[in-house]
């Protein structure tokens, strides 16, 4: 143990913090990052000009608070997202990660609970520590899949506050059929359970996959979450948000840090939904890149799972670390979930894509 | 009770929550607002250059996660505070709230407590509610003054995990004695108190008054805050730090919600800080006006706290309430801050301070 270690070590730091190591990738200077499911292709000139625009015209008056309700970018939002959603309906913070916080600090907190079906996204528990929430990693089969009469009976045993879908589910990838959001949903009107769907990677899904939007009407304790972080590429403006009844947002407005959301946030995002057709133009792309990914890891022998996001996670038919190490050495940055014999990729632009199925091609024939 | 109140009420809410309305002044639209201590004077036009190209040079990666460790802004900050701090020494968040909530995340929480001294800002009670914290008022004498003698016992009696040192103090304005925050550590030492200086408004101390940053070597358990809010003139970018031992950063490091920080809101503040004298060029001005207050409503026959913020805290002989609404018919909104007898007023432009000392006067000679 070096000396910083001591120091930390003698500050009176939480008993359940103590020996943590920080939450977050390795970032890495490399020819090719694909490993922590960024938009890889860079934000198009036209938003570049317009962010531009939107932050010179609110930089003279950043002297002020920003405007607490950000009631033009909930407006925006709301128009976006269709589905009849106005915006009351609708709640925006720096990233979906302060989102979920929020939510946990309205709903869970001390002797409280919060469950989601592991593997899933790993911030889950940290957000339930950080927040003093009894987080519960509930199973899913063999294949990662989870059915709608598993989740139920899962949630019946639990009886948790909160449940955390993750749709599609990072990092496997897959989609939630709206039957799972059903099922828990009727599975915690005893409880009064509130049920998160985490829809970061909405927009990548497969045709047809439909989003638990539709099933907001009249289901006050369903809240979809979303982030401006990977369709609109905009991870570095940090802009997660979410839907739901209008008392949901009432409810943030009591844990919510006043002024939460900066006035250059609030311009930087109005600028992107302004141009959200240009932004998602790549979406189109990547699903084509995701797809080719799916078919050549199939070829090479290796099991990727379906995908309804920008990301393929897949079986790697030996050892995950090693081939992570071998990827890493041809310039390839890849993602080391922790799940033995699996690895994670973003799929990025078509050259990029190349350059990833050439390093594991390279990699398997070496090994 | 109206329907939506009743649907808020149907919610699984936190029984704490129950019943709270949102923290907040007004945001109205006002002629002259001297509500929320704002720097009133606009962002000087190099700043706003800056600001403008800094974000612009941004703006086509965003599509990147931000640097999670901001380290080129902690080494800016570090050179701006001097006392020979490092980027070690630093950390940032989105404003000094979300600064306070992370300290709490880490060293507060479940079973642990905060001792702060009330009147004092007043959203250190919510913070601790949002972090399940136990909220300690600790007491001040009748002139809301406090000793080292009185704060050095009130932490002996009640062994808090956390003090909350506001200097100047909000809502009524005057620095603590650096004796005062030696004390409070001392007394720490049994129980290994964590001590929070709150110095959002350092900037504008009168001539010789130390900050608490001097005392930090040698004190792993003290740490420093400040803001770009107020004399850096920018509110609405959202820009807390802190300087401590590098420990804390460290622990900090455990519960920050990864990439918390936007790149956006680092390129905003690196370039207000590249311009940081431009900036701070109307703290002077400001000072001059916030004296101008005290002195004059002392003509007036009010009694003012002595000042080293950019606000006035006074006593109005007679109903605090009445007052504010006198003051805000004639176009001036200033803050009930809840005590009775008292308001508080933001020293702005010359002009703005004209219109609120003529507004006072006009209002006593009326009643």
């Amino acid at each position: 143990m070096n000396s910083r270690d001591d120091s930390l070590e003698a500050l009176p730091l939480r008993d359940d913090l103590r020996g943590l190591s920080p939450y977050g990738a390795p970032q890495l200077e490399v020819r090719v990052a694909l490993n922590t499911n960024e938009n890889t292709h860079p934000v198009p000139e036209p938003v570049v000009r317009a962010v531009t625009r939107r932050v010179t015209d609110t930089a003279a008056s950043l002297n002020r608070y920003p405007d607490r309700d950000f009631t033009n970018l909930r407006t925006a939002l709301a128009s976006y997202l269709g589905h009849e959603l106005t915006e009351d309906n609708l709640w925006a913070a720096n990233g979906s990660n302060e989102i979920l916080q929020q939510i946990l600090q309205a709903f869970g907190g001390p002797e409280r609970s919060v469950l989601s079906f592991v593997p899933t996204y790993s911030m889950y528990p940290l957000l339930a520590l950080g927040t003093g929430t009894r987080f519960i990693a509930g199973e899913r089969a063999a294949d990662f899949s989870l059915s709608a009469e598993s989740a139920a009976r899962q949630v019946g045993e639990h009886a948790p506050n909160i449940v955390f879908l993750c749709s599609p589910n990072n990092p496997t990838g897959t989609a939630l059929g709206l039957d799972v959001v059903e099922a828990v949903y009727e599975a915690g009107e005893d409880r009064n359970t509130i049920v998160v769907v985490d829809e970061a990677y909405a927009e990548f899904a497969r045709f047809g996959t439909p989003s638990a939007l539709t099933l907001l009407p009249g289901r006050p304790r369903l809240i979809v979450t979303r982030t401006m972080s990977k369709a609109f590429a905009l991870a570095g403006a940090r802009l997660g948000y979410f839907a739901a009844d209008r008392s949901v947002a009432d409810a943030i407005r009591l844990v919510r840090l006043p002024y939460h959301l900066s006035s250059v946030t609030q311009a930087t995002a109005l600028a992107a939904l302004e141009h959200h057709e240009t932004l998602l133009g790549t979406v189109e792309d990547i699903k084509l890149q995701r797809d080719r990914i799916v078919d050549e890891l199939k070829r090479l022998g290796l099991t990727p799972a379906e995908s309804d996001s920008n990301f393929v996670f897949f079986e790697c038919g030996g050892d995950a670390h090693a081939m992570w190490q071998g990827l890493l050495d041809q310039g390839v940055l890849v993602r080391d979930v922790g799940i033995p014999g699996h690895l994670r990729v973003t799929a990025g632009t078509e050259a990029e894509t190349t350059a990833f199925l050439e390093a594991v091609e390279s990699y398997l024939a070496r090994s």
